[in-house]
């Protein structure tokens, strides 16, 4: 596992900031369900994802959660450094989705690049602008769409992101995701299942209509 | 009006950069309610407030409105450059909710020193990390708060802005902030009202009892 490969700006580095960011990250290999950031207060240093998948999600006072965002290959977690990130003002958490091959990169090695590099500092703040317009798309979606939509656009991805119209997740889980009480789903699950867009056993949900779906989210 | 009076970071530029961005920026009055952004195809420049107020919202299909957040004096708006604000991938609208002076800088001028100086490239990622902060606080309200709490918060945080308890506003209007239908907000201010902590009378509402209102939202 070589960092230049997976780092996105990695040509845009001198040989000597190049130099320093990989003799300091240090590949991680994480199990599926490891939370790697638990809120502001907890700052390990930017993760750059080699492989896998994680997890951005904020928990109420209740424990209701909702998914924020994921990260995939190639993609720079800079939450998870929020002691060096200016401004941020709220609690993330971050977990692997997946079993997940991770570098970790020391917050004060990165915020000596920043300082120096405009290359890294408009990179950085590229990263932040899209983790932000994934947050205003999920406003979007909670204030202007009905549950149903929603729902199906969620079991949609999560058929692209699993390679399988068999998702093995629980109705909490599904909640947990969208920020939704667990019968609330369960009761939509089941008028899908009615108007067989889905079928339904113990924790599954199989996608038997994906194109009614579509149609139902308006794709 | 002086730009260098207004730009937060005009000690950390040099002579030169100084020069381009007091040469291009533009100063401008607008009167309360002019729209200034109209999304993402819209590219004036940025906006340096330096008197007034500006609101930034969205819009859905259907013409309901939400309010994202405010800019004050000092505050620069980047979303109104949008074309040079790399991975911005949402379309806000920006007005003038006061009678405000601006400067505009042209999105090539700042797009020049962004790329060139770490200091701009660095105050810009902190602009987007304050804004993508109070995004995330709406959010959070809009999830987990409930709707008697917010339009509690909102009246309080008004008659602060506005340095008085009478607030000339309507329904329709506080509901374009909360993005929420007139009809449920008038509901809540009537209950707000047989609990005498606001009066209502047309076109204003009036705060009787803020200390209780702060109670409601757990202030």
């Amino acid at each position: 596992m070589d960092f230049a490969e997976y780092f996105p700006i990695w040509d845009k580095l001198t040989p000597e900031e190049q130099k320093k960011l990989s003799d300091s990250a240090l590949p991680r290999k994480v199990k599926k369900g490891t939370l790697l950031h638990g809120g502001s207060e907890d700052c390990q240093g930017l993760l750059l994802v080699s492989s896998g998948q994680l997890r951005a999600y904020i928990v109420s006072e209740e424990g209701r959660e909702i998914t924020l965002y994921r990260l995939f290959e190639r993609d720079l977690c800079l939450l998870s450094a929020s002691c060096i990130m200016q401004n941020i003002q709220f609690e993330v958490m971050i977990e692997a989705e997946k079993d997940s091959e991770l570098f970790v990169v020391p917050p004060r090695v990165y915020k000596g690049l920043q300082e120096e590099s405009a290359a890294v500092a408009n990179y950085t703040g590229q990263v932040m602008a899209g983790r932000f317009s994934e947050v205003m798309w999920l406003l979007e979606q909670i204030m202007w769409k009905s549950f149903d939509k929603r729902l199906a656009e969620f079991l949609l991805n999560e058929t692209l992101l699993e390679g399988t119209d068999s998702l093995k997740i629980t109705h909490e889980a599904i909640g947990n995701h969208l920020g939704t009480a667990r019968e609330v789903v369960t009761r939509m699950l089941r008028y899908f299942q009615s108007e067989e867009m889905v079928k339904l056993s113990r924790g599954t949900v199989e996608v038997t209509d994906a194109a009614r779906l579509r149609e139902l989210c308006g794709r």
